[in-house]
Parts: structure tokens; sequence; C-alpha cells
């Protein structure tokens, strides 16, 4: 297939390279063009804007860090050059995997929808190693036919694809409710942790019970871990982006009418994170907020 | 060795058949005297009062529904008769496996101390069945020496014992956080089952898309099925109960000085589930608080 | 002085009424012109754009709804028209007196001064009929000496005049804050008065206690009738727009990495109110959710 | 009338002086003795137990720190002397104005029902400076014909009586929600405080907004200017007295289903006050938690 590649930083650049080693044709779109020099040299075309990049493709793939960039690359705002909505051939798809907001999620549908191109959306679960290996965990939501064309570059990229629903934003739900799951655990544990400290419990071995009993699922182990030894490094995943996701999850709470007062407390968390210095630390380190709000001392720098 | 069990419950029952089968001497109580009929067959002593029931034993185990059950069979108190307290020899040991109050455990410390008698709290996780199988998984607190001596009767009881400290109420907290973190596995699939139900999104379609990704422990797909299915039946651990685990959690964890938002935000759904005519549920149908919140309805009767 | 009022609102109306009362020139704006049809009777002009309303001003006062509003007159987004930031002169004044968005002032602020424009912030508190009689509460920031070139436009609109900052955006987060506080009370009351319900107690009598002893403000009398009557009529002030403030401070706080859990707490039982039903109904309204949670039955309809 | 008044402390001296000078025969008892030499020598009489004093009594007075304190001199538990139940002849009144829990009223109404005694809940609201002008608001509830009897006497030491139900535990349930009442507001005013603070403006003029505008009532100025402050001095009410309001108020809601989510989150907040060593100073200093939750320094020792 003919695919528009936009985004290649930690998570895209893998994910494209595995696609191109399945044998698509692929150009390529990077803000900082070096990004791309591997997969040029691979036998990619690289393209000067999204635009460009998205003007002959069957398929254009996003894969960014937030809603400013992919909105920057669809509509082109303050780049002073055409985004690849102004480019796209009618029935040519954008396949969204970036994590983005449900509402921009709504506003690409509708646009694209209005200039008869086609939108889906598929955000990941997993690190860059994960993509590395082809490993990641996709959700993918969109009407079947369209979802159908997209299933083989999906199955490039990751171990396994989840589709939850004909609609695409019904994808970016997840994906951020996920992410409050897992918050969930962090701050779950970062209380209980705390209380078995007071009581002069080893932590590490308060985590042997939990993961050798009911909670033997790899997000116990590996933020418990974090949590026991009170180390946060090394840095997958910075706090403001945390942060970031737990707020458009709240923002999609709200405007569909559901209270989530776990997620509004875990976004209470974070603040107070940021507030106390944890700005560049892992997201996961917001769990040092309850230990140190029980007076218990950091065992680590910040 | 001579073992006293006391309490024959749902849980007490198949631990005490499985010491039996395990060739100890056993001399049993319960309050309704004829649970004690199968194992008295099998060749049990029964004992018309606690305190009669440990006056010869090496170790007596206690496993009862509440902090106030042991303390009316330690204490004697409100029963006209002595409790295990009063009889139990120098030396011997009171091996406590019920569900209490981290308090009530320290009491039982100094008053069994007092006395020349030593104790050991040995919680376990697991339902009935898991009991009658032997394989509860129990979570073990006290002096080396004493633990050695109990290991193996918890060994004839439980798949896995996990020691966490030497000083036994230690265990007690490190029970009542376990039974916390389920409920905060429950919150948290509520609200994002509630949120994920307002996009339209299948919960059990959900549900398999956490538990195929980074949820795949057993505590998610037990109570996510529950939640996915708006269904909480049968009820293996009522609300109350479950409600008053979080209240001892929380009790322990203000004794500590420790503050635990998400417990008191559990606590607070369990109070309105119970508003709202939850009583007689089980206790993971506090879950229908966070939907009813969204304002969607219940798909089963109370 | 030469002034352009914008927005003839419940609020703005009333406010520009006491203006031209007090011998100012006024020129007006308002989407709908029909509203500005009683003070061109009395001798004001009639612009048919905010840029047209402000070009000749010394000062231009903003009076509207919300952010969107706000920023559509400023910039002139969206109308194919030019806004007021065209149009107004170096060193004329816009007097900024909606209740917006810290970051909307920021923004505001900035636009402003690389125009050669002033920008200052003034805020109100009170209802449309304190705006009739000219008895507004106004909160104002800005550098003192525009202060000075506002303060008699304010004395002629309010009954005092409370000046927080040299940073204009300062009198918006004073405003928020302070519906902040506002619903704090509401949701206190809320909590205490399902509470004593549920002993038996008359709720009036309550609230005679409380007015009658520390909590002998109007905001209490007020908001507690209406929780004691379970009845929020009429509508003053809607739930979304009572949300929207929340949000926004929360927003705020959250730049100013400032955790307000009572803020979150409001704002998910204001999501619960909205998910019930309550869209339409006064802010005030969100008390039903702690009593609906504590099982008590509504008195009056929705 | 022949009176007992039991507990002499900061409050109940100053309660005692005001009913002998209105000219009752006293008889007085207090824990330590010499707290009673002044009424002593102004007439009063002297007793050994609590059952001594109330022997001969138509009315016995209880103003006590505790429940702990009160179960003591009405059980008699644990002093080896009897308690006032034993003693107060059938007819007479126990007249219970401490702040105790509404458990412990309900079992005190039941055991004086069962000697054929009348019991009536009076808790005050006020410092020992108002107890001393004979200012204090009292909430009071109780059948009315015993309250008639006791309405003479509340008269001398308080300003207003207010009466709730005939219930007597009603009253206390009036007592700990106005407490958790006060509590809502030292928190709004620390969350509102810490986020103008971060913008700058000045906690001072802050406060004078609020108790300028809406929020003109003694407990927004008394603890507003503590707040505005940040020095929580003197001590009027120890950390450990207001965190056990508020369990108590919790506990009280939890019997009655009535979830508080604000009433959790202060106990939170004190929670962790204690944690930070904040356990001898006012109770109104967790307004320190928000703030430093914000990262904000503290301007006065702890």
């Amino acid at each position: 297939m003919k695919i528009a590649f936009i985004g290649l930083g930690n998570m895209g650049l893998p994910m494209a390279r595995n696609l191109m080693r399945a044998g698509h044709e692929m150009v390529l779109y990077n803000r900082t063009a070096s990004r791309a020099d591997e997969l040029k040299k691979a036998g990619g075309k690289v393209a000067a804007t999204p635009g460009e990049a998205a003007a002959d493709a069957e398929v254009v793939i996003t894969m960014l860090a937030d809603d400013a960039a992919v909105e920057s690359v669809v509509f082109g705002a303050d780049t002073g050059s055409n985004g690849l909505l102004a480019t796209l051939k009618p029935g040519a798809i954008h396949l969204s995997m970036s994590t983005i907001s449900v509402e921009l999620a709504q506003r690409l549908l509708q646009a694209h929808n209005s200039k008869g191109q086609r939108f889906v959306s598929a955000p990941v679960f997993g690190r860059p190693e994960a993509a590395a290996q082809g490993k990641l965990f996709i959700v993918t939501a969109g009407p079947s036919a369209i979802l159908k064309t997209c299933e083989p570059l999906l199955a490039s990229m990751g171990q396994k694809t989840f589709v939850v629903s004909e609609n695409p934003p019904a994808a970016n739900v997840v994906k951020l409710s996920g992410n409050f799951l897992i918050a969930s655990v962090i701050e779950g544990l970062a209380e209980a942790t705390a209380l078995v400290r007071k009581y002069g419990i080893d932590p590490q071995t308060y985590l042997d019970v939990l993961t050798g009993t009911l909670f033997g699922a790899p997000v116990y182990s590996t933020y418990g871990s974090r949590i026991a030894k009170d180390n946060f490094e090394p840095v997958g995943f910075r706090m403001p982006l945390g942060l970031k996701d737990i707020r458009l999850t709240l923002s999609a709470a709200e405007k569909a009418t559901v209270p989530m007062p776990f997620a509004s407390l875990i976004r209470d968390q974070m603040v107070s994170a940021m507030a106390r210095g944890l700005h560049d630390s892992d997201w996961s380190a917001f769990a040092r907020v309850a230990a140190e709000n029980a007076g218990l001392p950091s065992k680590s720098p910040k």
C-alpha cells in the first residue's frame, strides 16, 4: 500500500520501520527532518510538509505527541503550509494512532467526512521497545470496511488489535481510560505502601505478597517495584504527559456527564507532584505524594 | 499437635477439616454446636466453651467473623464463661486467622504476653472453595521461633505462606490493605466502565481489552466481569463486611497518621451503596454507585 | 468620558444604564441589536460591530457570558468583521468585566499591550437586581494609573471596588475563587442537611441554628433556605455556567500547580447533577446529589 | 434547684460559676479536685465521686472532654466507684453538655430510661470567653416537659437556646455537624488562599474582599485571618480534638448511611496535618496542608 507516515518520534520511528519491512511504499514526514534519515536510506521518500506526504497516499498514519501536534499536521494552522486534510484524496484513510483527546478525534472525524475522506482511531498501549518488536497492543474503532483495509498495517505494528466500536473516537476513550486505570493502580499501591511502611513492613516483601496472590499483573509488578524502591527512574513517560491524559479523561467524562472521583483525586495528586518539583520525573512519581503526605521521607533524590 | 479450633463457619470448617486430615489432635468449638458434627464423627472432640477448648492445646486457632466474635471467645466477656485467655497454658500459642482490626491484634498481643502465652496473626486471602482445597494464601507475622511451630499447620491450610514481620499486627495491616486494593480495582473499573458505556462501547469488549493487555490479573477478570454484566450475584462477601474492612483500614491508617484518600472515597461509595438499598448485596455491588451517579440505569434487580 | 459598552444581557444592560445616567457618552453594541433600544432612546449610539463601537472610545467595557463571546468581540474571529482589538486607539482602555478564564485574561493583556492599548480586569459579584441598583461588588486589578481612570465608571456601577493586584488576571482569579467558595458552602450545607434529615431534624430548624450562631452570612441564608426547602427555583445562574466556573478555577489552579480537592469534589457533584437531569436548574441544585446519594427522596420536581 | 455539676475544665468552670450566681444549690465534682476550690469558697459543696455528687440532685450536668470521660463518670467503669447512673434518683435529669458521639448519647438515653431517670442533650457552641460571659449558644434536644425544667439553667449559661428535636441525640448530631461546617470553611479558605497566593495576590487583601462581600460571618474573619497570616496561635482547640469531631461526624453519618465526601476529605487533610507534626497545633492549622501541597512555604514555625 501507499502509506504516508507522519511523526517519527520514539514510538513513530519503530512503527514506521516495521511497516516498511512489511513491504509498503512509504512517504515520511517529521518536523525535525533528520529523524527520517534511517528510513530514507531504506528506500522511503521524505516529504517537506504533511500535505505533500499525504497527497498520494491510500493511508496516512499520524503518531504524534499531543493534540496540538496533530491539529498542526492535519489543519496546517500556524505552519504556513497545507495540512494533510487539504491534500488527502477522497476515499483515502487517516489512521490516527496518537493519544489525543476525544474531542479532537470527533473534530477530525467530521473534518475528514466533510471532504469525503475516511477517519479511523487506533491508539496503542506499549512502550518504545514494544513498538520496536511489533508487540504493541492496538485499540481501534471505525467502520468495519475501513478497519479491514487497515488490518494488515496494524498487524505489522502490533501483537494484537482490539476493535471496540464503529465510532472512531471510542478508541480514544478506551486508550485514555487505560491510562486512568494504570494511575489508579499507582495511587492504590502508593497509599497501601505508605500504610505498611508506617507499620514497619518492608515494602518489597509487601509487594511480593500482592503479586504472589491476587495482583499478578504486569502493571502491579512494574509500578509496585518503583514504589517499593521509591525510585522512579528511568523516565518513560513524563509527569506533564500523565497529567494531560488524566485531564483529557476527565474532560471526556464531563462531556458525557460521568463523574469520575478517582480520576479527580489522581489529578490532584499529580498537580501536587508538580508543585513538589517532580515536573521532569516519570509520571509514576506522583506516588510520592501519598508517602510524603503521611510524613514519610523520600529515599531517593527528586 | 494438640490443636483447639474455634469458629467453624464457611471458612473455618474446611480449614479445620484439612488440619484433622493432616493428623492433628483436634478440639473444636463453635457457637452453634451442630456445625461441629462432621468433624466430631471424624474423631474430633467438641468443647462447650472456648476456654474448655483451649485448656489443653498447644495451639488455639481462631477463625471468626469480626472483632466482637474474637473478643468474646478470647476474653469471655458477656458470655458468662471463661474465654481462651483464661485457660491457655503459658507458652501455648494463639494463632489468630480472622480478619480483625489492627487495634484488636495489638490488644490480643499484649493480653497474651501478660499471661506468658504466645500470639501470632495469620489472616488469609481466599474464598471458601480455596479453603476447602487447602489453597488459601496466608499472610503471617510473629516471632520466627513461634512461626516455625505454626508452619506445618499453615501448610495444611494454604498453598503459600508469606511472612511479613516479627510483629503480629503487621499481618492484619497487610490483610486489610489487600481488601482496600481490591476495592480500588472495583472503583477504578466502575468509573472506567461508566465512561465507556456512555460512549457506546460494549462493557465486555472493553474488559477484554483490559485483561488482554496490562490488567491480566484474576482480580480484574473476576470483578470486571461482574461490572460488565452489572450483575453481582452470587453474594460472596456482603456489603457491610466490605465496608467494615475499609473502615478498619482507615482506622489503622489514622492511628499511623497515613491519609488514604482513595480509601476514604471508596468508603463514601459503599455508604452510598448501603443508602441505595444494596445492604445485602455482594460488596462489589458498590460499583453501581459510579454507574448510577452517571445516570446509567441498572441492568439487573438489586 | 467616551465609552463603548459591549454586551447588553441581564447584567450588562443595567450596568450600561447606570453609566449613561452618570453622564457618559455611550456607544453600544449587542449581538441581538434590539437589546440596545432602551439606551438608544436615552441618547446612546448603537454600533453595528464591536470594532465600530470601540473605534472612538476612551474606554471599552465588555460584559459577556463566557470566553467564547469575549474572544469573538475582541478578536473578531468567525464574525467576518473587525473585533475591538483592531480599532481601539493606542492608550485607550479595555475594561473587561465578564467572568472569564485566567488564561483568556492573560491573552487579552498581551494582545492589548502589543497594540499599545491598556487592559484591566474588573469582574463583579452580584445578581441583576444588584446591577440595576448600582450595588455590585467589583474586584479589579491593573496598573494603578489606569485603575484611577476607571474608578468613576466603577463607582457608577457598584457599591464597592476592591483592588487586588497590579496584574489584571489576578482579579479573574479572585472572582473564580469566590464562586468556588460559594459552591463549597452549598456542598457543606448539602451534606450536613442530609445528615440531620436522616436523624429526624427539621432542615429549617437546623438552618436557623446555623445562621443564628456562627454562619450569619448572606450566602448561608440564601443557599441554606433553598437546600432546607429542597427547592432551587427561580433559576438565577444555570448549572452549566456554575460547572464552567469551577472548571475554570481548577484550570487556573492546575496552571499554578495548586491542588484543590474541594473544587474537584464539587465538580464531580455538578457533573452528577447534570447526569441526573438538572441541566436547566439553578447551579445550587447540585445540593441534591448529596441528598440523593444518602437515599433521601426529592421533595420537589426537577 | 439542686444541681450537680461534673467537669470543671476551661468550659465547665465558668458555666458552673454562672449557675451558682443564678442562685442554684450546687454540688461539684472534678477529677482534679483543686479545680473546685473557687466555687467551694463561694458556697458550693464538693463531692468525692460522680455518684456522690448526683445522689441528691434534681439535675446533674456533665461537661467533659470526650466520650471516655463521660462514660467514666456515668457508668463508673475503671474507677472503682459508683458512676452517676447508680445514684441519680428516678425522675431526675442528666443534662449532657459535652461534645460526645451520637452513639454514646443513644446509649446514655437508654441507660437512663431503664432506670426511670431522664436524659437531655445540650451541647454548646462557643469558646471559654463566651462561657464566662454566659454567651454560649446552646443546642438542645429532648422531651419538651424536661426541656422546660432545664430552660432557666440553660438561660444562665448561654445567650440563646435552640431546640432541635424531642430525641436527645439529635442535638449531638447538630453540634458535630457544626464543627464539620467550620472545618469546611477552613478547607475552602485554605485552597482558595493557596490559589490566590500563587497568583501574587496578598492574602489579607483577598480576605477583605471575601468578608466585605458575601462571606461576612465571624467564621470567615476568624479563620480567614489565621490562614492569611499563616499563623494559627493561640491554640484554642487542639488538632486531635478537631480530628475526633470529624471522625464522630463520619461515624454518625455512616450509621445513618449518609456519604459525606467533604468530611472525608477534611479528615484526610487533618491526618496529613498530624503526620506533618501539627499534633499540638490549633485544629485550624490543617489549612497548612493545602498550602504545602501547592508547594507554598510556611511563614511561621510549627
